[in-house]
């Protein structure tokens, strides 16, 4: 079978994985941990001769990091798998209930969403945990894992369909794509998969977005903000400003654009130079930020840019490249003269992930938080605190920068959908339109 | 300006409305059924021109009704507006309050989507109705009514917009796009509008669906089934189906498909047979049911199709023809050997919106309406329930086929996302990372 008649027929038997019990996939998760663990030899064997394969082809140590599966990483995923176990079934949850009229019952009860194609770049620990989430929500899944780690993923893959199908959970439960034409075949089957997760670069999720009609759950970039007003501690935005760029730089929650009110520039720029030149964090941004940059103390960095005095290594940017994401250890700074200002451009160059302020004043704050329209709006900490670990959601099949569906770091609820069940009697909606009944709405 | 730059004005104009207060909101919505009411001739006058102009162009008596904006429907959409009032405000819900830590405070928040683009064909009284729910649920909203009551649409926009304006909304809270081909500009709007809501026809709504990146909320096609089971009640299963048949034929609720259990198909199908004869409901499907069929008493009506002996008019169906919607006194039958065919059946040729069965059996009724993947499953009672109003949720936006954001009717509810809003002092996450602190994820 190829992958659409796969999708096909993964779809008619999604209905049975949807009403497997709470204790039926409880038990397959607690059987794919024992799997995991049981195998160790074998999957570790498998991504040495990944990684070997990887050297030889001059991989990068940055990259190599990712495709490591080793005993930590197989501890770790083991740990995930025993909390979501103890996680409430997010299935067949009564949302609704609601009495029409006399006899005739609605109830709107949580579904899965049906079949999900996760599709990620290198990560072998992303297969493990997207994979137990998916049997935790009772979803079908076809995966298709990075050529990179393609013995990692193959031994992982089978160990976990073998243990679940083993437990009693559909043969058709999960599914590995294997083949790299296959990610245009899965893009193509619209009928049949319900949702697509991509797990990768920019431009690997932009190329799913813009290649399928099935919806996609993610986000292309993080342009993150962080705006610190004219009040701020520096004592709080200055180590809050190096953690959101540099705890982990190459994450979508990392900050990219620094914005600073006008007031305070001149006194907190060359402070805020310092303390990044020290963690080898290089600045680009407007004229107006790099002369007041150049007017520090420290005149031993002047230098001259077209007709502006900045400071050496100091980029002036064009307008528009305020959209860039850097993922690495440069940012953007860009004087403004209040929060209006702060908020406009957030909203017109950002990427609706996660943007701070930093501030004392409590009015300043809620104005920020209500008018920036992004996932998440945060007041005097880090934006990488945006990850559904650290909300206690326990585990995260990424992060949404979209409207509809889940937004933010996305947990088992965002994997969940409803059905409405109505019982009634013999009632026709004719009686209704007539007149001769009329509905009560009573909720239960 | 364009459609684009209009959208980009919108987009970024879209916060202001969001901070609106709910009584801000629904002083607008009264001065809005207040001015429609006060507008009342220049209205009537504005659709008698546009029906005229229809009438010569030879228009269809059925699509002119759907034109027509006349007393009555100017007091509904007064009442319906009156309603909204009194609905909860759908926003600034806190749905989530977390301490992650000592003085780290989370709370997730329902705000609304953005910008909404709503493009309908006819029906003038579809306009104030999603105009209003916006209005409501603080979204802004780009509208495109069809060209057969511009003239119409052009003074009830007038009107609902003025109105909103004068009582304090922001100017680009609403906006009317009158032009054919800014339809096609909208559909490319994906980086400012946040969601299409397409109101029309089967063929309208794909096309929509099909030439956008925006998510789409709706539904194409309805293609419904009713299973009657070997115990389904006579006295129930004829008026149901009659009813999900004909009470509103052109909607996506109504019948398409009837399956028959076996066991009863040689007794059941000849009384529903004349029960729709009745009705002028035109039967086709399988050569078995139409075999069944002319063994009916009434042999009068016994013809030959093919090799089969069917009743006259009777037509044998191909297999793929079963993903047909009618929208017309037309029904496919076929006969069924028990529920998991019939379940198989309707995931494989429905459209995921609303099917039922006719049975006295609870457990054949549970399997029933866990398998059948549909936004709404019924047991004993007619498809035509599936619509907003009778689900009681006063107003409806469409009825999604969607698995992703909302299913089913759609309420105020499908027109919220959230927001997640943090709160701490100067936290930061590498404290996390290197274990110097812990979240403790308290419910508050």
């Amino acid at each position: 079978m190829n992958i659409r008649e796969e999708a096909r027929a993964m779809k008619l038997a999604a209905p049975k994985l949807a009403a497997s019990s709470a204790e039926q996939r409880n038990a397959a998760l607690a059987a794919v941990a024992a799997a995991l663990d049981a195998k160790r030899d074998e999957i570790f064997a498998a991504n040495h001769a990944d990684m070997d394969a990887a050297a030889a082809d001059g991989v990068s140590g940055a990259v190599m990091k990712r495709l490591k599966f080793d005993t930590g990483k197989l501890e770790d995923v083991i740990k995930g798998i025993q909390q979501l176990i103890t996680l409430p079934d997010p299935l067949n949850q009564v949302t609704l209930a609601r009495e029409l009229d006399e006899g005739l019952i609605m109830q709107r009860i949580t579904v899965p969403i049906g079949v999900i194609g996760v599709i990620f770049e290198a990560r072998p620990d992303a297969l493990v945990q997207i994979s137990t989430l998916c049997i935790k929500s009772g979803n079908c899944a076809i995966l298709k894992g990075g050529k990179e780690t393609a013995r990692t993923n193959r031994v992982l893959f089978e160990t976990i369909h073998a243990a679940a199908v083993e437990a009693g959970l559909p043969a058709e439960c999960l599914l590995q794509a294997e083949l790299h034409n296959e990610i245009d075949e899965l893009l193509s089957c619209e009928k049949d998969v319900d949702l697509l997760i991509p797990r990768g670069s920019n431009a690997f999720v932009q190329y799913i977005m813009n290649n399928t009609k099935i919806p996609v759950m993610g986000h292309a970039d993080g342009v993150c903000h962080i705006y610190v007003y004219k009040d701020a501690d520096e004592s709080i935005a200055i180590p809050v400003l190096l953690d959101a760029k540099t705890q982990y730089t190459a994450a979508c929650n990392a900050v990219e654009t620094i914005l600073v009110h006008r007031d305070i520039a001149k006194n907190f720029l060359p402070k805020l130079a310092e303390a990044f030149r020290g963690a080898d964090i290089r600045l680009r941004g407007t004229e107006e930020a790099g002369e007041l940059l150049s007017d520090s103390a420290d005149s031993s960095i002047a230098g001259t840019v077209g007709g502006a005095v900045v400071p050496e290594g100091y980029e002036i940017m064009q307008e528009d490249e305020f959209h860039r994401e850097y993922l690495e250890l440069i940012a953007s700074v860009r004087v403004v003269s209040g929060v209006e200002e702060a908020v406009e451009h957030i909203n017109r160059f950002g990427s609706h992930h996660t943007d701070a302020i930093i501030t004392a004043n409590d009015e300043t704050a809620a104005y920020f938080m209500q008018m920036v329209d992004s996932a998440g709006v945060y007041r005097n900490c880090s934006t990488r605190f945006a990850d559904g670990f650290r909300y206690g959601f326990g585990a995260e099949v990424g992060i949404s920068t979209s409207k509809l569906h889940a937004r933010g770091p996305v947990g088992l609820e965002g994997l969940v959908t409803y059905k409405y069940e109505i019982t009634g009697a013999g009632h026709i909606v004719g009686d209704y339109a007539s007149g001769r009944r009329q509905f009560h709405f009573r909720d239960l």
